[in-house]
Order: structure tokens, then sequence, then C-alpha cells
């Protein structure tokens, strides 16, 4: 068995998102609690800025929670940077243990869904779970200087600039976490970087498959089927394979990546990309349509495509990974 | 609290060590289970030679531990490579549930808290904790091309060529995880690249300063504390700053850095480091010690340092941090 349940299903305390100027003028652009148009942040190095919107999406997080300084006892975090530094460095001052993870795009579900896992077991009564990405700290690492110039492909995406913060914690009101399913490392020999949404979508498939398979519920049981960063390709294919599997997901699946631009108005070709992107869309959109009720059951999958420039260029492909996190409105909800 | 303290100790069942051939010739080389002199193993780029470790040391610690197909069931690892390239291609041929961490040399041990936690807790059976160094592939990436020739000064460390992995079973008989206590994130300024013991040595003293604190144990409780790789100067700021605060460890201390090496005769100054270090003795020649007697409860702390060449260039420091692992004869050793 794949899925794991949690017995004593975590409650989102308080969440935030920070974003950059882009996703601000973007469909969610309201939900999100804050933005720097210039995506500084005050910063003199995007890196530095990356750290910074950490340090800002947890602060936020801790201060709409209402959280006391026992809160967090743990932090699980992440980022895209080499070494993890926009985590690293934007939250050290917070002075917690720390458990820094590396699940590229999949990184927010990775640490909610281990998080989660260790507060149900009574290990810790509440955690933090934060990731971020910044377009132009990732252009710099993974593609091109960005005074380049370089040209995009009909398939590429855009890395967000935005991080997400939720604390969890096993009192609280909802929404909970109810049921996680850890992701597998998938390679299906996709070896184009302008295609990530093709390198990620078996993953999530892989994971979306044994997920049903195990529970027996069927796409229709949710009220949304949320991909982490698939874009309009993974997206499509994720959608036309489940199909294929017997899982019509037309109508309940949706992706953050389509989620947070306008795609047409906004040139972004196939949507949003990186580990802020799902992030900050759970942490902004999502968890405000649960608190106006208007989503009681959702599956959110983040999905990672574990992409290495220097490993392409020895002839590598790009394996993908999908963290699958059942969130409810109702602390029984996997009951349902 | 920062320590936990494991209701249901997991027991190593099988482990693996896998080195190259300087760690081969050196004082423990006996204790390593594969070691390839060339440091290639048959593949033709480090990065590779590095992921190749990481499937060998897996497949033999399954190996050893006499395991069936269904284990692991997840899998807790990483590496130094940007993108962690040597956990993600090398044990992609798994199939398993991963979750990917990124901890630097603390990795193997942050492993091992993680997978420790969840086995006790219930929601695994098993769990196999997997790190690596590779020289070759450490230098390029952190330090300069190996053809340059690079001088090494006297505070440096040899990065490790080096794999470990441990499978972690909710049966066995021992040694025992039994304790844990999950690192914070320290910086007290270090920013010298080639003085990495003393950027991670504030990070071990905080840990273990925390762990006596809250236990109420002497160092005189242990018959070995082992720190990853602070190596010569780590290790003696250690020592130094851990009697200034009560607790002498004179006698009782050690460190896999400089344990890995003959420091005198292989020309490694200040000792070993990299994820594989501490990785590899203690899959090799600490769980020896535990099989004929010799040890029965010690203190294992795996130190990272955070260092990225990129932020160092924009005028960070290096954080660190220390999670310790107490591993015990004894599946009650914590009642000792």
């Amino acid at each position: 068995m794949r899925v794991l349940r949690l017995k004593n299903p975590p409650s989102v305390i308080g969440c935030a998102s920070v974003v950059g100027g882009k996703e601000h003028d973007g469909p969610l652009g309201a939900d999100f609690d804050l933005h720097d148009e210039t995506g500084t942040f005050g910063m003199d190095t995007w890196e530095k800025s990356e750290s910074e919107m950490q340090r800002l999406a947890l602060n936020l997080a801790l201060a709409k929670g209402k959280c006391g300084d026992d809160v967090p006892e743990v932090i699980f975090a992440g980022d895209l940077m080499n070494q993890c530094t926009g985590s690293a460095y934007g939250l050290l001052g917070f002075c917690k243990p720390y458990f820094g993870l590396y699940g590229a795009c999949s990184t927010f579900a990775e640490a909610t869904v281990l998080g989660s896992l260790l507060i149900s077991a009574g290990y810790f009564k509440n955690a933090a779970a934060i990731s971020s990405s910044h377009f132009c700290s990732a252009e710099r690492q993974f593609r091109f200087p960005l005074e380049y110039g370089g040209q995009r492909a009909p398939t590429a995406q855009w890395t967000a600039t935005a991080a997400g913060a939720a604390i969890l914690s096993a009192s609280g009101n909802g929404p909970y976490v109810t049921e996680v399913l850890p992701g597998m490392i998938v390679d299906k020999g996709i070896n184009d970087v302008n295609n990530m949404g093709a390198a990620m979508a078996p993953a999530a498939i892989d994971t979306l498959t044994a997920y049903f398979a195990e529970t027996g519920k069927q796409p229709r049981d949710f009220d949304l089927i949320l991909t982490g960063d698939l874009g309009l390709e993974g997206h499509a294919i994720t959608l036309e394979l489940m199909k294929e599997r017997g899982y019509d997901m037309t109508d309940v699946y949706n992706d953050c990546g389509l989620l947070l631009y306008g795609r047409s108005s906004q040139d972004v070709h196939c949507g949003g990309s990186g580990c802020g992107c799902s992030a900050s869309v759970i942490c902004g959109h999502i968890m405000k349509r649960f608190a106006k009720g208007e989503l009681k059951n959702i599956l959110y999958l983040a999905t990672g495509a574990l992409m290495s420039p220097g490993r392409l260029k020895q002839g590598a492909t790009i394996p993908g990974i999908a963290h699958l996190v059942r969130i409810s409105a109702e602390k029984n909800g996997w009951e349902g």
C-alpha cells in the first residue's frame, strides 16, 4: 500500500503566499498575501530575493495563524537553487529544527507529506512546510543568463517568482491533510529541457493511478484534482493517459501552472512552473477556496522534474516525481 | 524538547559501503564492502560514477540483509551534487517511493532520522537511508576542475569517494536507532571555503548541548560520540567548546573524517568530508564494531555545511547543521 492514511489529520492553521509582479498581475493576483512588482524584495541579488521570499512567507504564515514562539517546532523546506540556498539562508533566522529537502517542483508537497506524517504520529505538535522559486534565479541557473535574451520554446513554462508557507498543526479547525502518497522516481526518456510537462506527467500518472487503484476512489469523488506545474502540455498528457487507464478526470482536473497566469495575455507559453508555483497557489488561492466552502475535498500532487543541466550534457534523460496530498475540509474526510 | 525517543526503535538489518581507492587504502579499508581503485565504477563521467556507487551500495545492503522485493518500502536519500543527481539517477531503477533530501554532509543522518521516525510510527515496515559523495564530482562542482591542480589549504578536507546505505526495519536484532535529534541551521559567520570544519562545528555543538541538556546524560555515558566530518579543525573546536560548556568529551569523541584516512600518510590535510564520509564509516566500520560487541551505545551526528559557491560570491557566510542519531545494541538502549 502506498497510500498513507493519517490517523490524526493535521490542520492547516496558517498559510501565506508571496509573489512577484507577474504573478500578482495574473488571474489569482488578489489571493496572494504580498507581492513586489520588482521581484527583488529589497535585495541586491535574485538569490537573496528568493531567500527573502521564504522568510516573508513563513513570517506571514505564523502571523496569520496567530502562532506563538513555540511554532513551528520543525521546518521542512527546499527550493530549486543549488545547495537549496533559498531555504537555508531564508529560514536560518527562525532557529528551528530543519529538514532540507530536494524534490524540485514537488518540494512543497514533499514537505507537507513529511510534516503531516510526523505530526499525526505525535512527534511534533506543529510544523512548517515551505518552498519557493524565482524566475530570475532559475533562468540563470538552469537555462541562460537573463541578459542573453534567449528565445523560449512553445512547450516551455515560466518559473514562478513565488513562495508559499503552511503551518500544519495537531490542533485546528481545518482544512486537514487526511491522506498522502509519496511518489516514485519515474523516467520515460524525455530529454527536452523545454518540455518539463512531458517529463513530469508520467510521475503524476503513476501516483494518481496508484491512489485510485488502492483506495477504489474515482476522480469524480473529488472537487478538484490539482497537479503542481505540468502546464498545458503535461496536463493534456495526464488527462489523456489517465482516461486510457479508466480514470476520466475531465472537469475535475486542473494544474497550478495553468491557474497562475493568464496564458494568452501573459506570454508564459505552457504555463507556470517552479517550487513556488504550487506552493503559492495552494497557500493563496486554494486555501481561500476552502475557507469560502467552495472546496471540501481535493487531491493535490506536486510534480517535480529532477532535471540536471550537468547530467543532461552527459546524455541523461529527465526523471520526474509526484507526491500526493489529500486535503479535506472535514477531519475524517477520507471516510467520505 | 528536541530529543525524539523512538517508541519502536527500528533495527539496522542490512548495510553496505562502497568506496574509492584512497578510502580503501586508509585505515578502515578492510571494513568496506566494495571498492574501485579507479573510482569510476565503470562509468565515463564522475557524476555517473557517484550514482553507480549509490546503486551498488543499496543493492549490497539489500543482499546482505537478505531482503525480498518488498524492501525497502521507501527510500530517503541525497548527495552533494546539484539537483542531487547522485540519488535521483542512482536509485531510479529501484522503483520505490522516494524522499529526496538536501542536508549537505548531514544527509545520511537526516535520512536515518526521517526513516527511523516513520518506521517507529508504523507508516512503513522498513526504509533505506543512502548517501554518497565523490572527490572528483565535488571538486568540479564546488572548487576547481581537477585539471587545474589547485593547491589545498592546510585546513581543507578531502571529499570522500564513498557511499553508504542502511536498511532500517521494524523487525530485526539490532543495532537499533533509539533516539534522534533533528538539527537547526547555525551560522557563526565563517566564510572560508577551505575550513568547513570551523563552519560546521557550531551546529554540532548546538545539537550535542541540546541533547545532553535535555536527557541529563554525560559524554561518558556513551562508548563513542562520532561527528560526521568535522575533521581535525572542527573536532578540536567541538572538543574545546563542549568542555567549556561542561561536557568533557575527551577519550570518547571521534570524527568520521579523522577515521577514514591515514592523515599523515595520505595527504588529506584536515581529514575526510562529504556525504559519503560518515555514511560509509557508519555502514562499514561502525556497524562491524557493533557486530563484534565492541560498541553498545553511541551518538552519531552527521554535520553538514550548507555551503553554496554562488552565495559565497555574493558575500554570504556558511551555515551548518547537525542531525543526531543514537545507535544502541539494545532495543531499550535509551533506558540505560
